[in-house]
């Protein structure tokens, strides 16, 4: 079996589900909610076990019922959380994420502080028997730290690079093998709003694989040089909460696995795709016998 | 000892501090989060028991951890939660406030339509013993039905009025002895948009003795067609979050003392002001020590 170890985030999302977002000062009544795990690193990491691989996450959380039920829900998805350390004293990362009819979310979060401390570092010990690590950018200091103990244990590393105004850029660049850009992300460090010519920067600046996901466009990356484009499938998306948190769990995922990076473009493609025609958060993530059946069907013709 | 039943809403809010609110379709990262009790009838309940007097709470929680947090933040302030009824498969009540600098306050609410189902009312049983009964108005069929058990049993009840679309206004003024108007509430229900005109008006439809709070203009009420206005004490505000909640609280439990109303409305006032001078939610509630020493202090000329 195949084991993804993820450092990063883990949240507890309250999706309130409103007619219309409350204008300043005044107050809304929601007709759902819904209260999902979440968290870039997290949800990679469920998206890991439900592909029928072996995942493990690291991530700090609080002492308290939100950490409770983060943790109960990573369990439940069959996530090994013995790299979870409980901080006392402090609260578990939550977000409020309003969306509207249309589809238009407005989050806010709150990830303390008190969370992340200057020496709380991840070491190879919590590394060990991995075949892929896969960062986001939530939890700086652990993850740099998980990079640099991956490369010790030359285990191919992945991150997930979204806008971090505290990460050092040249940092970043240089610790993994495998940078997946979100497009403001990218647009963000290279100062291009055209994703051909920032992708082609920013190679310029790193040795490691340099990609970046565009949603519903697909994704691009340089393939020694070569831009390669790879489209998204085409289907009718009804939640697209936590996609690209999937697509970094497939991608790490097929990466662990020893794939032809093509392949594993594809594959991730392919499970980000199925969670999006689904409601419910971690619920939409589809089975590995759901993704080939799937890809079988596109390729048959019905892309 | 004085019994004060209170009926309605509890509710588990989260608090965000945020330096700007987000635009709509963006994320934001909070500054602070304070997890804390919240729901008119509830924070009631815990002003009446941090006063020294004894609080029930009767409504509807679900059967999860948001639902176990609120238990266990109602015992902790000793409020007897035996009224209290575990729905399964209900969602317990949540809201996300989200608070920018200048103390402006977006609020989101969830309360899930299984918790209160059409035929779970409030009897005689629940409020036995009371010396008086505070409903709200969100958890209709509960507030309507405890209103009228209060009537048969003789214990004078109070209703806090804030806008409640689902309410039969003519109902809501015939069950209650005491209605206590939020001013938003009172012009919708009469159409003035001037409290003392309002009063007058809704005073002609009711038999109840009927007044309306103004936040830092203090409140006024009707005594035999006269009108009378009582101020606020002036007070530096620091955190106005549940005020209201803890005003309808402290008038609650002067009316059950058998305390003349010029006397009720001052306490009211008093513990109020004291409340908004702290930060914190429930921990901000003043003993009736700190209270009566507050009021001594402005008696003697520091008003």
């Amino acid at each position: 079996m195949t084991v993804v170890t993820t450092v990063g985030l883990a949240v507890m999302d309250f999706v309130f589900g409103v007619d219309v977002r409350p204008d300043r000062g005044r107050k809304a009544f929601a007709s759902s909610l819904a209260q999902v795990g979440g968290g870039p690193a997290a949800t990679a990491a469920v998206t890991v076990a439900a592909l029928g691989g072996i995942a493990r996450f690291v991530g700090r959380i609080g002492e308290d019922p939100i950490g409770d039920h983060i943790m109960a829900d990573l369990d439940r998805w069959h996530v090994d959380t013995g790299g979870i350390r409980r901080v006392p004293d402090a609260s578990s990362p939550v977000s409020s994420i309003v969306v509207e009819p249309d589809g238009e979310r407005t989050i806010v979060n709150y990830t303390d502080p008190r969370l992340h401390g200057p020496d709380d570092i991840v070491t190879a010990a919590d590394l060990e028997g991995s075949d892929a690590v896969l960062v986001d950018m939530r939890w700086p200091v652990g993850s740099r730290s998980a990079l640099v103990a991956a490369t010790d244990l030359g285990v191919p590393s992945i991150l997930d690079f979204d806008e971090a105004p505290e990460w050092d850029v040249a940092e970043a660049l240089r610790l993994p093998n495998y940078v997946l850009f979100s497009a403001p992300a990218l647009a963000g460090v290279t100062g291009s709003p055209d994703p051909e010519e920032a992708l082609r920067r920013v190679a310029g600046r790193t040795a490691a694989w340099v990609g970046v996901t565009l949603g519903a466009e697909g994704m691009m990356w340089l393939d020694d040089g070569t831009m390669v484009r790879s489209p998204a499938y085409t289907v009718v998306a009804v939640d697209t909460l936590g996609a690209g948190d999937v697509y970094h769990g497939a991608f790490a995922l097929g990466i662990a696995e020893g794939r032809e990076i093509h392949d594993v473009v594809r594959r991730a493609a392919a499970v980000a795709a199925l969670k999006c025609t689904r409601f419910g958060g971690r619920e939409g993530i589809p089975s590995i016998e759901e993704v080939e059946s799937f890809m079988e069907d596109r390729l048959g013709g019905n892309e």
